[in-house]
Parts: C-alpha cells; structure tokens; sequence
C-alpha cells in the first residue's frame, strides 16, 4: 500500500507552444505495481492550458481545486471544485485554467498509454 | 463526453453496523461507457467509516477534503486534502473519518469489481 500526500511525487514541468504552465505528477502507476490504470495530479497555473488533442485511450478527470474549462464538441464547459469529466478515446479534448489561482485535478488513464 | 458535479449523480446512502455515514456515487462507469475503471465519489459524516474488509481489485484513492485515516497493514495513516493511497488487490483496508467536517474522497475500481 502506498499513501502519500500528491505534493510528494516528482513533478514534471510543461511549458510550450502547445501546452502552457502545467505540471505534472504521477501518484499511482506502473512503477507501484498499479495492474490495470494510472493516476496523475496535474496543476495548471493562472492561464495554463494542456493541448488541444485526442487519442484513443479515455480520461476520467476529477476538478479538485480552482476554476476551468474543458473543450467539448466545440465548445468550452465550465468546470469548478467537484466537477467531474469523462472523456472518451478519440474524443478532442483540451482544459484550460479561467480563474486567478492554480486549476488542480486528478486524470486517470488505462494502463498502456502513456503515463505523463 | 460528460461534464458534470459529482453531486448531481444519484446517491447511495450506507449506514449499518460495518459501515457507518456513508454517501457513495458512481461518477464515471459502464452507464457512461467507460472501458477500463471506474470512478466513484465517497463523502464520510464526522464519525464514518468505510468497511474493514480486502477483495481481489485495487483501489486508487484521492483525498479531496477533510481529514481522514487510512488502515494499513494492521496501524491507521492519516490523510488529509490532497493525500493519495494506492490499496493493492488483496490488501485488508478501511477508510474513516478522523476530523469535524465531512471526508470526501475520489475511490476508482477496474472494470469487472462491483460499481457501488
């Protein structure tokens, strides 16, 4: 078993042309024996954004902490504290911070794509 | 895709003498299409607790508020907003609430284990 706060985990830093003020941690993944999915906490600084993309495998998204947006179908759906999205393999997908402080949420993915 | 707050989702209310104070829903599963796991969203009362039980499935775990402990190999590790636990198949677990307010947390399962 494994418990530790997020914070802990070795962060990645992203910043550039296509995806801006993010970093990444892997919580819970191979590395820990995890069989079947993995778990990374992301935070998005004011005026962050991930890229603009698809691929096959899903998301399954948790918003834990500030103010965004998710690109759905063309369009952009606000997400808060709580909110909670599913984004289905191939589907286009970006998230963006909207607020003044960090955008924080918890991504999961399958086992076998890429964990960061 | 789905976008929504976890509180809009149906609750399950469980309350009985191995589990005490707890509201569970099902944010992300097989209703929605998901593939590989599923997301579900706990909320202890001040006093609750999940059962002290082990299965065959893991379960990976964000804390996203209050303050909690986790049973681990026979002692309880406190958690707080923001802590992560990895609980391997077969590993004895049980969750409880250690704080005033509520403890709410985000618990995936694979694919295949019960949903709620």
């Amino acid at each position: 078993m494994k418990v530790i706060h997020y914070s802990q985990e070795k962060e990645t830093r992203i910043d550039n042309d296509t995806v801006k003020g993010v970093t990444g941690r892997v919580v819970i993944g191979k590395a820990d024996g995890a069989p079947n999915f993995c778990m990374r906490v992301f935070e998005l600084d004011a005026g962050g954004f991930t890229p603009k993309h698809q691929h096959d495998w899903e998301h399954e998204i948790f918003f834990h902490a500030g103010q965004g947006e998710v690109w759905q179908a063309g369009r952009w759906v606000p997400v808060r504290t709580g909110s909670v999205a599913f984004i289905p393999g191939n589907a286009e997908h970006q998230i963006r911070n909207s607020g003044e402080g960090k955008l924080t949420f918890v991504c999961l993915i399958p086992a076998g794509a890429p964990e960061m």
